[in-house]
């Protein structure tokens, strides 16, 4: 079976999917955004990756969410609940963690769906 | 085809289950246990979610734990063991993370085939 | 339908296969290495881990890469992207973690589809 990516470069691809299972990681394409700015652009990119893949954020299987800091929690959480659609909600898994660029507040990778 | 969830509130589900797999996350309902009690509780905790979607802990595939603290692991290591069937460990990363929680001491994201 | 598990051990399986979507974890061998030797080591556990499941890292489908230090990037990233074949690289997270033993430097998860 053929895997398909989506804008794949020599380090990553912004999505691959394969038996109807989407992999996709989300940093905020504006790195110098503040936190409320870099939590919405990785909710804006992750509905793009979705739409690109025939998907949505109703099919949202397992999120990871990386924090840099956990003063964000409440912030990322109430954010969260308002762009997930009613009674969809992924297992999720959420951390503090330094990301590779320091500017970077926020990384998600997405387990979803596709849309059969 | 349809995505199952287990006891899906606006933030997270318990569990995903999807083409004969399932996500999950545990971490202890009881926050104030400590080390020996919350790794107990995680892996109760795991049981009970594999028995809701008609799996057991013989079934895992992949696991990535995250302790508070390296010291930890020793303790961690034993008491997954004996909880482990033999012959049916799974694919596991172990990293040092600070948890959401300032009172979580463990935490572990499963993935689990459903028996079929 | 059946799990299938590469060196089982009572704490891990080296890789767990199951409808054709293998769960598999690397760090270095040898954790004396230095970070060069690691990553190179990691690589090729991960090419050994692949041929015997029958796949290898065109199949790639997510990675997770925890490095112990993010002056490692650069370097990690050139043999990263060394190593892969052209068109083929994954869904990817990398962030900065400390692994269970303080040697280990680098410490990678991957998901890879077998060939079908």
């Amino acid at each position: 079976m053929k895997i398909e990516r989506i804008n794949t470069t020599p380090r990553w691809s912004d999505a691959t999917i394969y038996n109807g299972i989407a992999h996709f990681v989300e940093i905020a394409a504006d790195e110098d955004a503040d936190i409320v700015g870099q939590i919405k652009q990785v909710f804006e990119q992750a509905d793009q990756t979705l739409a690109l893949i025939g998907s949505n954020n109703s099919r949202l299987l397992s999120v990871t969410i990386y924090l840099k800091e956990l003063q964000y929690l409440q912030l990322f959480n109430d954010m969260w609940e308002a762009w997930l659609p009613e009674g969809s909600a992924p297992s999720r898994a959420c951390l503090k963690a330094e990301l590779v660029d320091p500017r970077l507040l926020v990384e998600i990778t997405f387990i979803a769906a596709v849309i059969e």
